[in-house]
This record gives structure tokens, C-alpha cells and sequence, in this order.
């Protein structure tokens, strides 16, 4: 992918075009680096949120503000961003990142994508700032349900059993695979009383339970 | 104090004035009270003070950009702020929080300034509420120094001892003034070495042990 496709996806015109590329550097590539940038555009990006949710969800509590934002910045929602972006191909990292396939690391996209909010901030201001937020998280923002408020898949689906009376889920580690670096994690959740049985695959305990509890929880609904 | 000495110690003129009023009423008083404008305002208050940060110490990493706008945004220095504009008379509590004192509460004080900010934000957009922001903290602003970068007193004592080579501070709690839901600690910080020994006093453990840190340390440096 060009230089070019890549600034037509982002959407803005840099003036200072070196704010970009220094977006796009990770520190084990040599300074200027991203960390800075990085800090500044979570900011940005946090406030962008802040902003749009408040104006967009006039009845709702700074509770459920607080958890839609946390839901909508996260890193696993920056880093689908970033793919979109195709941002993986434009980093420059070090040698030991990119034998490492650092290139595709979530953390490493999502710190990039607040990076370049930040240099847009810097760039262009608020404004600008604001709509290539706002543009970056359009599929985000577009699939927030008002009604599951962001919260996480096996809090909704302990919340819906709850309201059943049935009892919680029980999850448990199937599987391991993979070295320690980059093991993956099979875990099951189980509900006897439905006789729902799913699984979930992740690169943390976690994830893998959040996958397999939203699996239930469709299974259910 | 009328609300035109407020309105201009703030420093902005509100278009939309039920903002401000918005601002000032907590949640004891009823609706429409200031716990949204205070989400708000708070990441507005990050954004600004992450951008001031940043251009002005263009050679710091982030993360003592981070620990000095932590230092910047927290509740006691947000505190002093609201009392330097008289916030305090302004606010609409409810019975309970008047009678309890609630109008010198540091979280409560701290929570409309925060919320005032947002409805800056609202009202007169991002510039405006920047200027307000950089106007509020510009205490805070003047006293940072690059050298001590934010860190809290007994980190700073700590650093300079371990520097020199001597042993740590010892702190106790000597006193403790006032019912449960309005005590007073006092605590005393002895460094044996240094034949040094220091009070501190306040509404936590925790704020008494740095103010007796901050007397030691001066007393050291």
C-alpha cells in the first residue's frame, strides 16, 4: 500500500508531513519515536470520545459514559482501527520487533493509531483531530448497542443468567498451544442447566473466556 | 460573591448560563446535576494539559509527561483551584451535604471545577475551554518544576536519602483528632541518621506523611 492510500484512508492532509512518519516510528526503530505522540493522542482520543458520547447519549448516567468510552478506546477496538488502516504495513520498527512480527502486535498498532490522532492534533488542531476520530472509529461507534452499553460478553451473559436464576457459567482451559511467547488459549464455558457448552480461542486466558461467554450468550439470547 | 465575580474569575462568558448552573449543582440537589459535564470536562482537562505538556517540554519522555499531568489533575491541586475562584459558594448541594460541610469537600470541589470545564467545552467549544484550563491551573503551571517533575514529597525524600545513602524515613501516626467522618491525622517522620524530625497533619494518613516528607525534605535539600 502507498504513502498516498494510506493518508487518503486516514483522511486528513498532513501539512507537516515528518508528524506522520514520526506517528509510524516505534521506539525500537531509533528516536524521534511515537511514545510522546502517543501520549498526547490519548488524550485527544479520549476526549473526542467523551465529547461525541455526551452529546449522543443525552439520558445516560457518567456511569455508563465511563463504560462505553473504556469499551470504545480499548486495545483490542484501536488495534481492529489500525487493520482497517492497513497500518501494519507503514511502521518502521527495529530489526528484533519485526523478526518478531512486532509489525502486527495489538499493542503496537493501537499506540500507533493514538499516535497519529495525536499528530493530527498537533497538525490540524481539534477539529481535525475530531473528525479523523470520529471517522477512524465510525464501525465502533456504529455497532454500539445502547443496551449492552459496552459491557464486556461475560458480563452480559452472567447479568442474563442472573435474571433466569440459572447459575453462573463455568469456564476452564482445554488447550494450550504455541510457545510462551505467543501461546493460545482454548478455553470451554459451560452452563449445565441449559446443556450450552462453547469455546473461545485467545492469546490470554481472558480473551479466550470473553470469546466463548459471547458465544453463549448468542446461543441463549 | 455574586455569580459575576465568578463568571469573570472563570474568565469566560457563558452563552448558554444554565451550563454553568448545571455545572455548579451536585447530585444531592437534584437533576439536572453536574456528574456528566464532569465526565466531560475531565478529559477535557487531560487533552488540554497533555498538549500543554507537551509543547513545553518538548524533550521529556511520556512517561514524565504522564506523572506531571497526573500531579497537575489531581484532586488537591484541582481543590486549590476551585477554592482560588470561591467555587465553594456557588455550589447547590443538597440539605445533607450543607449540614456535613459538604461545600469544602476536596472531591466535591474538585468534581464541579472539573464539570465547569466541561461546560466551557460546550458552551464555547475546545479553544475556549483551553484558555479556561490553562487560566485555572496557572498556579499549578508556574510551580512545576522540571527538576522534581511532579513527584510527590515522600517519593523525593526518598530519592535524595537513597542518594546519600541513608536509611529511610520512618513514619507514625502520634495523633489522631475529630469524630470518624471528619478525622485529623498527624504524623511525625523521623530520620535517625539526620537527627531530623518532622510533622505533617491532614484528612488522610496519606496527606499528613507527605506533608511531614515535604518539611523533612526541605529541611535536607
Amino acid at each position: 500500500m502507498s504513502p498516498d492510500l494510506l493518508r487518503r484512508r486516514i483522511g486528513y492532509s498532513f501539512s507537516r508531513m515528518e508528524l506522520l512518519d514520526q506517528a509510524l516510528t516505534h521506539r525500537s526503530h531509533g528516536t524521534p519515536h511515537n511514545e510522546r505522540l502517543e501520549f498526547l493522542g490519548d488524550s485527544v482520543l479520549n476526549c473526542v470520545v467523551a465529547g461525541y458520547l455526551f452529546e449522543r447519549f443525552a439520558d445516560l448516567p457518567e456511569g455508563d459514559l465511563s463504560r462505553l468510552r473504556a469499551h470504545l478506546v480499548r486495545q483490542e477496538a484501536l488495534c481492529q482501527a489500525a487493520q482497517a488502516l492497513g497500518l501494519g504495513e507503514h511502521l518502521r520498527l527495529g530489526e528484533g520487533e519485526v523478526k518478531s512480527g512486532g509489525f502486527a502486535r495489538p499493542s503496537i498498532l493501537a499506540d500507533a493509531l493514538e499516535a497519529v490522532i495525536g499528530a493530527i492534533f498537533l497538525d490540524g488542531g481539534f477539529p481535525a483531530a475530531r473528525d479523523a476520530v470520529l471517522r477512524l472509529c465510525r464501525p465502533a461507534l456504529a455497532a454500539l448497542d445502547h443496551g449492552t452499553l459496552g459491557k464486556d460478553p461475560k458480563t452480559l451473559l452472567q447479568e442474563l443468567l442472573q435474571a433466569r436464576k440459572i447459575a453462573l457459567p463455568q469456564y476452564s482451559v482445554v488447550a494450550t498451544h504455541g510457545a510462551a511467547h505467543s501461546q493460545n488459549f482454548e478455553v470451554e464455558c459451560v452452563i449445565p442447566e441449559l446443556s450450552v457448552r462453547t469455546k473461545g480461542s485467545g492469546r490470554s486466558r481472558r480473551t479466550a473466556e470473553q470469546e466463548a461467554a459471547a458465544r453463549a450468550f448468542e446461543q441463549i439470547r
